[in-house]
C-alpha cells in the first residue's frame, strides 16, 4: 500500500530518506488540509480502540473514508504490535476505506510529534476526510496531539476513582468534549451520574475559544449507542469553528509552532552528523555533569565547533 | 550589591552580557553546588511569600544565608514589581544574609530556566547556602523549577475546593513533601483532615526514587508553628539522598540536561542573529501557515540558509 509505504519514509530517520520525505511532502502539501483531525485520548481500559472501531464504522458507513494514526512515544514499535494494533481494530482494519497505522517509533516526542504531523497530511492527500490521531494518557504526548488537532476529545470511565479522575483533570482543560465510555448494562447509572459531574466540572473551567460550550455525553462502543450523537458534535463544532474563524486561526498557530519546533528539531540533529561534534558532546556532557565547566560555556564551545565544522564541510 | 548585578547579567539577552556572563560562570564554577536547593510552588493565596518569610526567618536565625529566587515567566518585570516582591517579604529583605530575587524576564520559559540556574549557580558562589526557587503554580514553570533544585516542597490549602486539588495532582507527583499552609485558629480541624487526605493520595502515588517516603506536614507561618519541623524533613531528605547517592545522580542528570537545553537555546538564538535569516523565518512562517509549502521543507531551507550565513561570516 503506497500510503502505508510513504508514512513508513516519514518515520525514518536516514537523511536519504528525509530528503525524499521532503520532496513527496513538497508535491501534496496543496493537496493537504481537508479532513477534520481528531484528537482521542483517556486512559488505558476506557476502551479506545473499542470506540474507535465503532466510531469508524460509523464513518465508513456514511462513506467517508478514516485514517487513525496511533501515537504512543513510550512504546518501541515492533512488527508483532503494529500487528497487535491492528487486530485491536480488527473490523475496521479490514474495511477498504480505513487505515489504521501506529506512527511511534521510539525516538524523542519531537520526532514522533513529527513524523505524525507528516503522517497526517499524507492521508489527507490520499483523500482521508476523517483522521483520528490517538495517544496513550501520558501528559506530554497529549499536549503533542492537541497540537496537531482541530478537536480533541476526551474518554473517560464512569467510577474509576477519585484519584485516576484527578489526573485526567489537566487534560479536561485541552479537551473539547468529554465522552463517558461503556455507558451499558449495570454501568448506565453511574455513566449518567459521572456525566453530570463532569458536565459541572467542564463549567469551571475557563471557557474554550470561540465560545464553543464543552458538552460530555455517555457512550457504548460494544452496543453501538451514542455514537451517532458524538459524531454530530463534532460535525457542529467544525462548522462553528470555521465560520468564527477559529478553525484556520488554530491551524495556521498549529502549522507556524510546527516550523519552529522542526527547525528546532533539525538543528540538533545537524549537529550530531558530525562526529568530532559527537565527541565533544560527550566530554563536555561529563565536564558540565560534574561541574568542571558551566552548562553554557561548554554550549558556547559546542557552538563554535558546530560553526567551525560547517565551515569546513 | 554585586550578586544582584551579576544577577541582572545573566538575565541580559546581549551578546556581550553573554559573553561576560560565560567568563564569570567560568571563574565561579569550582565555588558551586554546596546549597541545599528547594523549589516551592502552590496556587496563588496559598501563602507562599508569608511561608517563605518565616522559613527564611527560621534559616537565618540558624546563621545560614538564604537566597530566594521566584520564577514567573508568565509577568514582564518592571522596577516596580520588584519592589513589590521586596515588599512582600519585608522582613527577610531586610536582614543582611537573606537575599531575594525575582528572575523571570518576560522571554520563553527557556530563557527563563536558563537565568534561574545560573542566579542558582551566583548564590552558592556567594556563599548562600539554602537556595529556594519558588515558582508560581503554572505547569510548565514548575517541571523547569523541579528540574533545577534537589527537594521540591507543594505547598496546598485545606478546603480550597476539588477542583483547585484536583488540578494539583500532577504536580503531586513531582513533589517532595506537602504542606498545607494556614493551619491556624479556624482552619486547624480542616488542615489536619487535609494532611490525612493527601498523606493518603501520596501512598497512592508511585514511590518516590532512593526509597523516600513523601510526607504531608501542616503550619502556620502567621504564627511561626511547624516551620521547624520543615526544616528536619527538608534535611532529613537532604541526608538520605545524599548518602543513597541519588542527591549526586540528580544532579549530574540536571546538569546534562541544562548543557542540551542550552545548546538548543544558543542554536536557536544564533540563528537569529543573521538580519537575512529573520526575513526568510518571516516568509516562510508565512507560507507554512497558509500550506504553500511543508514545515518540513522550510526547515531544510532554513538550515541550508544558516549554513550558507555561516560560512560568509
Amino acid at each position: 500500500m503506497v500510503l502505508g509505504k510513504a508514512i513508513t519514509l516519514v518515520e525514518s530517520n536516514l537523511p536519504e530518506d528525509q530528503q525524499q520525505v521532503s520532496i513527496l511532502l513538497e508535491k501534496i502539501i496543496q493537496h493537504t488540509g481537508s479532513s477534520i483531525r481528531i484528537g482521542i485520548t483517556g486512559v488505558p481500559g476506557v476502551g479506545k480502540s473499542t470506540f474507535i472501531e465503532t466510531f469508524g464504522k460509523l464513518i465508513t458507513s456514511l462513506g467517508k473514508k478514516i485514517a487513525v494514526l496511533t501515537v504512543d512515544p513510550s512504546s518501541q514499535l515492533t512488527k508483532g504490535s503494529i500487528l497487535g494494533d491492528k487486530t485491536r481494530m480488527e473490523e475496521l482494519s479490514k474495511n477498504p476505506i480505513a487505515f489504521i497505522r501506529p506512527t511511534a517509533s521510539g525516538t524523542t516526542l519531537g520526532g514522533v510529534a513529527n513524523s505524525t504531523r507528516e503522517a497526517i497530511l499524507l492521508c489527507e492527500a490520499a483523500g482521508y476526510e476523517v483522521i483520528i490521531v490517538e495517544t496513550v494518557g501520558v501528559g506530554q504526548s497529549e499536549v503533542a496531539v492537541k497540537n496537531m488537532v482541530d478537536f480533541f476529545l476526551l474518554l473517560m470511565l464512569a467510577g474509576a476513582g477519585d484519584e485516576l479522575q484527578g489526573l485526567k483533570k489537566g487534560i479536561m482543560e485541552m479537551a473539547d468534549a468529554v465522552v463517558i465510555t461503556k455507558a451499558d448494562g449495570d454501568n448506565i447509572k453511574s455513566a449518567t451520574e459521572a456525566q453530570a459531574e463532569y458536565q459541572h466540572a467542564l463549567h469551571l473551567l475557563p471557557s474554550s475559544p470561540f465560545g464553543w460550550s464543552r458538552e460530555v455525553l455517555t457512550c457504548s462502543a460494544l452496543q453501538n449507542k451514542g455514537i451517532e450523537n458524538i459524531w454530530e458534535l463534532i460535525t457542529r463544532f467544525q462548522k462553528q469553528s470555521i465560520s468564527s474563524g477559529y478553525f484556520t486561526e488554530n491551524r495556521v498557530q498549529q502549522n507556524v509552532t510546527w516550523l519552529h519546533d522542526y527547525v528546532d528539531y533539525l538543528l540538533r540533529m545537524d549537529m550530531q552528523r558530525f562526529p568530532s561534534l559527537q565527541k565533544e558532546m560527550a566530554d563536555f556532557e561529563n565536564q558540565v555533569a560534574h561541574q568542571k565547566i558551566s552548562a553554557q560555556s561548554a554550549a558556547h564551545h559546542l557552538l563554535a565547533s558546530y560553526h567551525a565544522a560547517i565551515k569546513k564541510s
